[in-house]
């Protein structure tokens, strides 16, 4: 076991393997059932081997979501760059997101539906992480959104993103109408802008 | 401690007030940080006393999601029934809504908006409890669109709904813009139906 963890544990690769893995339990349990016991356990690796890589439990949580946003930002955001700025890219940000949630790409759905909340009224670094990678997604989405000429850049933004989450939710549960209902509502705030 | 828990213990009374207090966890660190041990330990009660009255952890947290649903039909619905029918009792219940979110009414903010997202890939009890009040909200604010002549009765009442649950997590983390904002947004969903 410890040689395993010994090349296990050598160097980024495996730092990368042991935080994909954190992002899917993170995405089902949230990032507060995260520990760097459990990992150690899930992936038979020792405790002490874990903690050199990741020092504290609030690290380990930072660095989950931090792959989180690399993970979703190669599966739903650079896909759609190729379509041209405005409503087509939005549209192709929107489309890439309702994959995401459907398929899923986490096991849980949407990491951010699955942790928002739970660290809404918990302060500090993750809060912190958190919170600004949902900046970052309604940023893009608002970008796209000026330059489509529609008016009420944020509340339209802030909507796409509302509906979204409310979106992941209703996937979550098993609502046949959720992914749908998203394109309606989509299609309309873009219509009515 | 046996004597004061014989007292504090008898009746529906304490019942409510042990529930009272787990819907108060409930909203801060979800219902899964709920325990039999925990409220014990937090209201000076016997854990054995308190597992007399609610038996499991699962029973316990649906009997809390029935108490915070209580409290929320009598702080939220019921003062907007003196409102006339459609347009007048839809703002009344997203005005009531918004100062019980605001308030707010649990130290955690909207009991759904910290919950919902834990449950609802853990398929049970507490998650129909939950969804199922969701569902009763939804189709509150639905018959009112209905009542207003509003069309898309169901995808306003959704994006009534997700924009509520956006709000709520912009006001925990401290977002000034999140209240003005969401009645633009409620303004513009109503005058667009």
């Amino acid at each position: 076991m410890v040689r395993q963890d010994g090349r296990l544990l050598r160097g980024a690769r495996s730092r990368r393997t042991i935080l994909r893995h954190a992002v899917d339990v993170a995405s089902l349990e949230g990032l507060t059932g995260l520990s760097l016991g459990r990992l150690a356990t899930d992936l038979s690796l020792s405790k002490s081997g874990v903690q050199t890589l990741f020092g504290t439990k609030e690290k380990l949580q930072v660095a989950t979501a931090e792959t989180a946003a690399e993970v979703f930002r190669e599966a739903v955001v650079a896909p759609a760059l190729s379509a041209p700025h405005g409503l087509a890219r939005l549209r192709a940000l929107v489309d890439a997101w309702l994959t995401y949630a459907e398929a899923p790409l986490f096991p849980g759905g949407c990491f951010w539906g699955a942790n928002l909340a739970d660290f809404d009224s918990r302060p500090g670094p993750v809060r912190d992480t958190l919170f600004g990678q949902q900046r970052a997604w309604r940023d893009a989405l608002a970008a796209e959104v000026r330059h489509a000429g529609v008016s009420s850049v944020d509340l339209i933004a802030f909507q796409l993103d509302a509906v979204l989450l409310a979106t992941n939710t209703a996937l979550r549960v098993g609502d046949p109408s959720a992914a749908p209902r998203a394109r309606r509502v989509v299609d309309g705030l873009l219509a009515a802008g």
